[in-house]
């Protein structure tokens, strides 16, 4: 179900069990060789195709295509501030809230998103303790599967890098420049595994990405895409049967405890 | 020039002397015959048309779905609060004017967004007191044209109104529920000319609208949407010769000044 | 009714149901025939003739003087930034509210409040549904009796304008410097019809002024103030009888409701 | 100089070594017996009454009457929350302080603005460090006068005391209920002497005063009066001759310094 | 009972009546001779000693050494902004009233604290009526004790003045630089008595102290020390029979009311 | 060099080139055999221990023991709102960056810091693009070597777990309630991997931990606390020669870029 295609009264009809998916992206410079829409194309892919396969299991929302990008306004982005992102995620999600829904996952498709989804639904938890509030970036769900079909030396998503290209080149071939494609990677000194360093997308390598998009194809493209939206699938469809400490319901079907984390 | 669609280097030779037009609209119930979608998808398009008559004479960015709709909460909606919402517009923009742009013109769809938009433009204007700071909602630029095509007895848009349903019967008839089409209207007492009423959509007439949108045809929206987008690309060509306190430059081609306001 | 003069057990009996009118004005420059205390002495004026003639069925709080004036601040003003002129708003209001009172009135003095008020009565609004929360500039309820009474080619009020002027040379000619008064307009381009531009008052004309104040006279003034005066206290008077949606109580006496907006 | 009457280009003469003198008061119950306006006609007389004094040596603004009376809500008031009024203080300053000027005196006649003041003052100097920000309580300025005047057992300004209304008493007889005054008082234990107990007006005795205004007179009204005149008076002189730091300038006429504080 | 040693089965054991007690301090420079760290080791030993007396009657938190200081930047300091250490302050409490504690005692070791911690709790006031909620700078509760121990000129609490200094001076000798140990003052104008003015402490004297450090001694440190001690006993033992409008409850045993205050 | 032990001369002469090491911690619930200052005696201690080792070549600022742990109110905890704390991170390293200090390492012992450590560090970027701006948990740059030492299924740090018990047992025996010590753990499903689900405390297992407590022993607690001090110290040692895009200086002795990460 598409909440930007209803009306009020088919709104109204949606069982309050469903659960509300959210997806976050970004407008932001992705090297030269992709379109600064590449977060917003991939997220509202991967959200429309889950919807597609979920119907009446899923409520989704419209792509937020402003991320919080401050990073990237050396090369060129549209950006909300850090606090105004988190309030953007938290009102969102709240608009659903107050409408009565009880289970809620944000699939986010920008890094630069992840610590502003958390604090927006750490907040909402403690208005809502007895709601799912669930998150999650489409490379974390789809880690196994991403670094699987990944040939080059990163094996995760990187920025501009082999996982979005080889979407893009599947999804819009027209938007890709691909004579500009290239590698550009700048690793961090090996005593630093561990530590987190706050800089600007100016500041890795020479053309504002992380990775090796030389690798990119289109069929990579085309089953990384199916892996992705195969786990979100998944993801909602155990997210029906999940309380709102992360445990499972006790009458739910299925599948078991995972063994390790 | 759709900004989406650029790459860095392309979007780093633009001439900083382009008009930006940056469409806001809302997500928000618009009766029980047209979709949450309404705003997004008439200022998307409009924005959209006028960008394929200007070219090079515009930077489009992405329609904000997101509005302040805090109002329509009751029928069913998804909002900002207002001062989020004046951040939203902010930093849209000040993304582009820190990027150098000098000429910014937001175009707006959502009755609901004007005290927002209008209260990020004066704050900007502190900022940044050299630089063109145009706002307007599409109903005002066309005023005159739209009152002169409508029938029904009101002259303006109102909300889900004859204005909206002829622009959407257009625009994404698939979208709109014929057989429910009605009118709704609330007229508040003459002694109240010039008073403005905070209010919830939840009081107005019945249906969560405000017109009479039986009045409404295709055919209406098509001449509805020929006009406003003249009006819009009108605008953006006097802005490319408009000082930052609103006059003309003095070697600006053309127009003379309104004889009366 | 007047808040000031009030003792605690005074305050305590007054009905709950009587309209509560809070004027809100600014401290800005006129332009150089007019002082500062323009706005404040205009909207106190208003508000305080409005009560003698209402007695018992308004509560008058005392003037907000300080506005949302930063566009003035190159020639001269005090000026609250636009957030926290809307929580001025939103605080005094706020206090009568949980003070129990339903029916509120905002009558505003000053061109650059507008936005903020109507946020902060929008806010509250989400507070408290089931209050009557009503604004208006006093030109606005007055406008049609403005306009008829004015001869220069502005038909509304500007700023130091033939409106102002005259109300001050009616109620307080020892302020005005009559032998500086001169006119200064400055009309934007046709093509820029319903745009709003952000603008500092220092780019309005060469005086900080708009409009015709030569045509100015005393009892111009005397006449402006009769039919402002007398609109306050119709509108008053009506929403008393008025619904927090708008729309008029049920049994309330008389007056039927406006044909067309 | 009064800056309510001036005009823009008056205001712009003024030298900027003049000493800016800003009232905040409130507009809050004050027992039975005194209006709520009690705090804004003393401190706006006191000001005034210096201005007159003062002439070209001061720079006077109008009256802010808005305070940060939250604890008196459960009897009366019109309040703006702490943070809020913080704003108010910084933002009427820092208005003139953008317009040059070096010298600020904020006077206050309003217990609960006490915080809110010296916050914003603090905020100032961080913006500000080459500006002298002076601030005081009348009562503080001339707190050795004051209590030689006294003749009840508390020896300084309680509320609704025998300062404030041998001051109303003199100044604006017309608003005392003479035959409502009553004493109140509500001593904490010996133990707590230094401890601030943050508390409700409505929890100080049974009237919402504090004090003996019993022994409130018209006579000393106009003594007390005199000699708060007097101080202010003499704060401003030396502010004059006064570094940003507190100390006086080295070429400052007169005066030697203190003692002992 | 000290919280930062205590399990949450331990805590969830504490009667509710027992009176919170909260140190606050700061970290910034203190003259040549005394370290960053003064404020905070003074405020905790005062509170660890008055808790190893009280026992269950008191429930000590952890001190915060992060102080409102920004006037001690140009020197050197750790600060938070003012509008954070209100926060601050706030939400330390509000975790132990939303626990279910209704007896709570800030005790402040740092000058410019006081508006913050007052500005805090007259916020918590507002959430918490029916709380008795009390505050004090270790100077005030005992300033009659420290006043007949000091010998210097300056009879209070200055910075790293004869009183921090003699503290050391007892609590942390190796801390001490005492060959660098001198008097630093700057007394105001006369005509200033009563007048606060905003300023950094790079503007008092010459090395960021004011006060007579020279007549420290350690003896004096342990004298004041435990005069400081007995009175923070006191008002803890008398808040616990201390009403929330800060009288004593009417079966309290023993003491009676301040004659004057 | 520990800042609370300084003087402000001392601190002067501090070469800015310096590794400033900030560490954040929190005082909550750790079940019932840890203390509430679990994770601030740990981070507290690493700290400390490698301060002892780097010397001159680190500035160790105070532990901040207030975290964010608003999900652990419900067994007891002192908590910071998130936004608060993000401003609580951004002051205190402000507050070293503003004297002039060009390498920050916020070193973190609680989960909940991750989100508001990242996002002030991310502001703090904006303002000093020129500063190298690290952060890390002292479980992540230690994680290898942590996941040798332990013994139970769970390979990381949870809550009241194998490394926190051992680590307490180690440094603080005294605070063990050793009788008390049980294990805790709740394993999302399986289908959930990569997805963050917001909750509180209160809902992990029954006893306010995650972990298994039981493998810990005074041993392992000497071993991890080495392990995770000598990884601290390098981490420092190597930002004294990183750049503030990540890269090392070019002149920089020794290490080799890491493989891949």
């Amino acid at each position: 179900m598409v909440l930007a295609e209803m009306t009020w009264p088919e709104f109204r009809e949606v069982s309050r069990d469903t659960v509300v998916l959210a997806p976050f992206a970004a407008c932001e410079q992705h090297g030269p060789f992709l379109p600064f829409a590449t977060d917003a194309v991939i997220a509202s892919e991967v959200a429309a195709r889950a919807e597609a396969v979920l119907g009446k299991e899923v409520l989704l929302l419209p792509t937020q295509w402003l991320g919080a990008s401050q990073h990237h306004l050396p090369f060129g982005a549209l950006t909300a501030d850090v606090e105004t992102h988190v309030r953007l995620v938290y009102e969102t999600c709240d608009s659903m809230l107050q409408a009565g829904f009880r289970r809620l996952f944000v699939l986010n498709g920008h890094g630069g998103n992840i610590d502003t989804m958390h604090l927006a639904l750490r907040q909402l938890d403690r208005r809502y303790p007895e709601v799912v509030l669930a998150s999650a970036s489409y490379w974390d769900v789809a880690a196994t599967e991403i670094a699987s079909i990944l040939e080059g030396p990163l094996k995760r998503v990187g920025h501009a890098c082999e996982v979005e290209t080889s979407l893009m080149l599947w999804l819009r071939p027209d938007l890709v420049r691909r004579e500009l494609i290239r590698d550009d990677h700048n690793f961090p000194a090996a005593a630093l595994r561990g530590v987190a360093i706050a800089r600007s997308a100016a500041e890795w390598g020479t053309v504002g990405a992380e990775g090796f998009a030389t690798r990119a194809t289109a069929e990579k493209g085309e089953r990384l895409l199916q892996a992705i939206v195969a786990r979100v699938v998944a993801v909602v469809r155990e997210l029906r049967h999940t309380r709102p400490d992360g445990g499972r319901e006790t009458d739910a079907p299925g599948e078991a405890a995972a063994g390790q984390e």
